[in-house]
């Protein structure tokens, strides 16, 4: 049971669906319900009750027989365990197109991810500042991020600078990277990469499409 | 054999694998390398030899023995099998931080989506263009939808909101939605639902990165 408890033994697939059911007891609340079982979870988020409450079972908190979970209670536990009420500092580098949205997204920091600094290449951007963000020289990286004390470095740079960059953050004390490239970024086993590549889930979604398309067709 | 070319029976982590590929051999090409193997592609992204030649025969390219792929015919199959040559029309419902954000961001365009409309419940937003895109009452939706010719909308609104406003898109002839919420949207078995939930990604990042810290305090 102990080891149950345990933060980091918790299997990623569970991981990836606590940020859904905190969406939707975050709504439960907010319209003023006071409690929910995994069965009505289940209902709304189409994951099977017994696998819900396997998975709220990794958190510190008990629903009671037919009348589940205390909304507000679960809801803490979520944000709690899911770390989005810490201040995580992240510098980012590529302050391009993709780059400044990120910096500009201020539903970022209401999930505990707070950009400090940016890095580029580009004399016209270097110097300046996006949303309060001062924009740096990437051969700066090693000199600015022990100064703004972020774990985090964000990739988005083109496909080709992927590597080369994330060599630099991690040179320069980054312990997390965010890869918003589709490049396969590679780095010793001590540094955590965590992959979103929105560009890939494009793929995805036109493949499915096409697929429902053609069968469409067909019928 | 035949079924193995069929785009709608491919695996979806093969295609998640696909978008990596590319970004190696663009990279490759432009650098000028003609030839690339499987086993070369695997020292570079971190994949068996095996899976990788496995993947892409599901193209319609084959490697020579000895001299591998031709880079350039095998980024242009890449490209075309993904869909990231044909223009997709989106719309895109909430234009707040993370809707304008990806309204500002060209690399979509160059991944094949074109976000032609924007939506909202803002009157301060309604009305105005974001980067030439102009952006609708929400309410107008069904009415807008078939004027753009869009197959896809994206979802990028409060939480709360996701399911109404994806129960509107798919009621104004919407066929695909790409839900950036966390909320766990349903709709009927034909519409295509692809989640990018970057803030589940920030979880898992977090999460990650904590054990590794407790793992190197405890050496």
């Amino acid at each position: 049971m102990s080891e149950l408890k345990s933060r980091d033994v918790m299997p990623e697939p569970t991981l990836s669906r606590l940020p859904w059911y905190l969406a939707y007891v975050s709504m439960l609340r907010s319209k003023g319900v006071g409690h929910v079982s995994s069965t009505q979870i289940s209902k709304e988020i189409d994951v099977d009750a017994s696998r819900i409450a396997k998975d709220l079972s990794f958190l510190n908190v008990k629903g009671k027989t037919r009348i589940g979970y205390d909304v507000s209670e679960l809801e803490r536990e979520l944000v709690d365990f899911l770390g989005f009420k810490i201040v995580h500092n992240a510098i980012i580098a590529g302050v391009g197109s993709l780059g400044a949205a990120l910096i500009r997204d201020s539903g970022l920091s209401r999930y505990g991810l707070d950009i400090v600094a940016g890095f580029d290449i580009s004399p016209a951007v270097i110097g300046t500042e996006i949303c309060g963000v001062p924009v740096y020289d990437i051969n700066r990286v090693a000199e600015v991020r022990p100064m703004v004390d972020a774990e985090i470095g964000i990739i988005a740079v083109p496909v080709d600078r992927a590597q080369t960059v994330a060599d630099m953050m991690i040179d320069a004390g980054v312990k997390a990277l965010w890869n918003f490239t589709p490049f396969r970024i590679r780095a010793s086993r001590d540094v955590v990469i965590q992959d979103t590549s929105i560009y890939a889930h494009l793929a995805v979604m036109y493949n499915r499409l096409q697929s429902r398309n053609v069968k469409s067709n067909g019928r």
